[in-house]
């Protein structure tokens, strides 16, 4: 199982990053691709069509302002897919993105994360594969005593002040 | 030349009944289609793909909530793609139909009216016809001047009171 | 593999019934519970920590207004947790249910759906369950089918007119 | 056929050159004058009433905050206004710019674009130019191409990581 | 001195009336007019332009939606213009109407009251006048004392509980 | 007659500053004061109260966040009272000043003007004395003249290019 | 000790009404009255100012719109003071009511709650006495064992569906 | 008497310390610790049920984005709690994290304070201490007129310019 990373430009990579990093840690395959909804949409039918064909079980998509990528694959494809909404130049405060993400009709669902939260997305992704597959539930399960030995941690640097 | 007006759902027909019937006025063919976005990619890509080699010069698409149609038509066609935010059950307010239309990246405009304004959309696309068509020009200047008349007997039966 | 779906409270039921019935119409397995974040912590506790030790593959959870059940139950399993915004009684439209759900720390996600958007995360868990059972991923593919269908036969009562 | 392009201040220029310089591009005439609702109305009421009797055929429009002048010169104008709703100094993070651009009342609409959305203005611009002059709308399909190649360069750099 | 009360359109009346009545109530004179931004330009021109010459003091403008009413008359006009953000059928809760009025750029301001505040704007006026005006400013003065003897009624009769 | 302008703290100055300026360029005088509502509440009731018979003929109050001093003080004074909502440092982008100034309750308003827009608020008192003062109103007209004429020379600086 | 319960006019005592019964239901002594912070400054005065010196331990201040109450007692007495933002007919969705109890300078607290939410209000005050009375702590501790027990009736009433 | 003050993560602390520097400045002893509900559920479970059984009178607890732990905390613990919504880095302008604070479901209250209202949160802590500890409340006394008299030296360096 591979986990599929697309964004709409080049300049939402370094936001996408941060689910690709987090995939490689659990040792999950990515693959990463632009696939532009607006620029290049015989790309993205080809793409949303043939993504569950190809081993890809969970898609991660990524855009800014009217963002349409997540829903749009998600329209053409039967696996979960996974919006993050991306604060680029021209939004509004992120709220375009997130509601152009978020609000999706009856029938086609998009799991939405937090603005900008491409890490979280890597997590969601690790954790839908996880569902299957026991090695990388063990690994969540690691990940998440990691976040609370760090928060122990600064817990005691706070204590010696 | 005549106008393509599609919608995502049946539901926002009663929305879109004033773009009809405003072109109509204006003696201007309409062809109206349900088109989805999330539930018919396929036939968004052949309607967007096609219409400007069948005669289509202006769209006009309404769409509610996470609302793509409007963008993802602008993005397979080279047509001017007027876009109507619908209000519809499940939007906020119509904040993200509003937004998830009008915020389209660099390249890829579309001409969004008001909330609900398929009134308007029509209105627009007859101007739009009426750069090149004189006699549509001059429609518009009419119907204007029936606004401006609609106002005045407002403003006697005010001053009666 | 079962879908676990938890709500704050039988008001939310309504709303919740959604996701309930697309599963049952995926032959999926539900488990439905009242678990309230700031009424019984002690069983949200519980319920997060062992939710993934007796077959529970998704949680479902559905809250409104400052809506802490979704995320903290993310906080305690390292199942997929896809959140319901739930525009309840004394919501703000909706906005600080869906801020609440969506806006989660990097860590921890929440697979968010649109407001009252059940149905969307019932279908979103037969997807994650697809992603290992080749049966459910082809009742996903038919349900698509399904939706197209229905906007065909939509467009069809358009064009008697 | 020209476009006429408007503004109400000279701090609005950096934003609408984007709509000057794409029009320039595709070929396309193009008329710069500042005109401002509020401070010069009498040079509105001239501009708006007289700009279809002169040659222009489409009307750009650009302004922030209370943003008047593209709803007022499409009250006095046939012609189809494009309004740029500027995120000008003073405007509330744009949200001002755009409601008092988009949301105009029935019988007088707006067509209008992204928060300083000024190179999509002049796309739509040519796109209606285009739905009379086959030698524009082919210059639009050249454009889209272009925008499509350049993702497919992005993807390719992806790739190469 | 006499006060102008304009509206956009005749369906602003009854919230517009309260100008009107609490005007009256003053004994201060007031001339009542529909005039529309948006669908009498001209009207609006010549009101705006002549108001200080026929004896209006205050002109106050009600207007919704893409609010340009306010705006546009105090920007053909010396004398001071408050504007009332109504509440209309297509604004999205009144942030349109709000936003278009208050956010005036520098050397145009409008006196904002509150959504759908028409009797807040005939006060104003009222206080205005006052000004210059000692018997308007006493009458200010007794309205003041009466809304003081309400609350202690209403004071008295929670008390009774 | 004379201005009052207070605002709750020093460091509002920068922007009340734009309110003096003006108001001293109509030669109009000016009284101005720091008075908090929050934390000196007797000088505010003290200020409120007797302002009106010290010679004072409109009050400018500006301050930011949960702004209560131009409500305060239009609750205590029969004079018309302009608010300037500030964007303090710790206010929500302008919302919560805006909103605390603007929303004044029936029977006592508040004259709201833009976001930061004291310089507004100083042309608006000029123009409510200008109601009795032809002297000052003959130096609003010739300020909006000299408004045009900067919008006429940034035309020709355009036109040049 | 007892709990001082005001709000800014009568038609806040539907929703304030849950304060008080909330408090008498831990016989905790209240003390109801009307004092409108823009209609009976006087009475906010005297109020503010000595409230503390007759027996009150803690007061709930209810109001709406450009709600000044809460944060004018606040600034006027060394009580804690609790702000209940009322969603009053005017008020824009309630975020007028919010901000402008919420967002008040450093200095001068205001212990906001929900929307509406004049029960959680009472509870709060109720926890103030309780950090001084173990009696009321103990009713609170009871308090939340009936929260706990109602939702566990309503999750039988859903198992056995 | 003491006050624990809690936070999501060390990087709300430079938000924080205004808090506990406040309550140092009142002689209030202040217990700091971090505490995370999403990364340590049960030391939030642990710190919830035992502060009041361990000498903690009052809870401030700061948080931002989807902010749960002031929520969580007053689920579990009797004792009041004041929330503080920080602004924190992914937060969207702070309105997620002050909505998921302050909109607590009947029967669970926060009493929330400004966003990033850390020191108002010391203030109010003090004063819930002050209802029963008279040697706090004239603190508190002092503290008021304190800022009074920073008021008044503000008002006397702005009269010698």
């Amino acid at each position: 199982m591979k986990v599929g990373i697309i964004m709409g430009s080049t300049s939402d990579l370094p936001v996408m990053q941060e689910a690709i990093d987090i995939l490689k840690g659990f040792d999950i395959e990515v693959e990463v691709d632009i696939v532009s909804a607006h620029r290049t949409p015989d790309k993205l039918f080809d793409y949303g069509k043939h993504a569950h064909t190809r081993g890809i079980a969970v898609i991660i998509a990524g855009a800014g302002g009217a963002a349409h990528l997540p829903g749009m694959v998600a329209s053409l494809s039967p696996l979960p897919v996974i919006g993050v909404p991306v604060k680029s130049r021209n939004s509004i405060d992120g709220w375009d993105s997130i509601l152009s993400i978020l609000q999706m009709p009856g029938g086609v669902p998009v799991a939405t994360v937090a603005l900008d939260g491409a890490k979280n997305a890597g997590i969601l992704a690790a954790q839908i594969i996880g569902t299957s597959d026991k090695c990388v539930l063990d690994k969540v399960l690691v990940y998440k005593e990691g976040l609370k030995q760090k928060v122990i941690e600064g817990a005691k640097s706070v204590h010696k002040k």
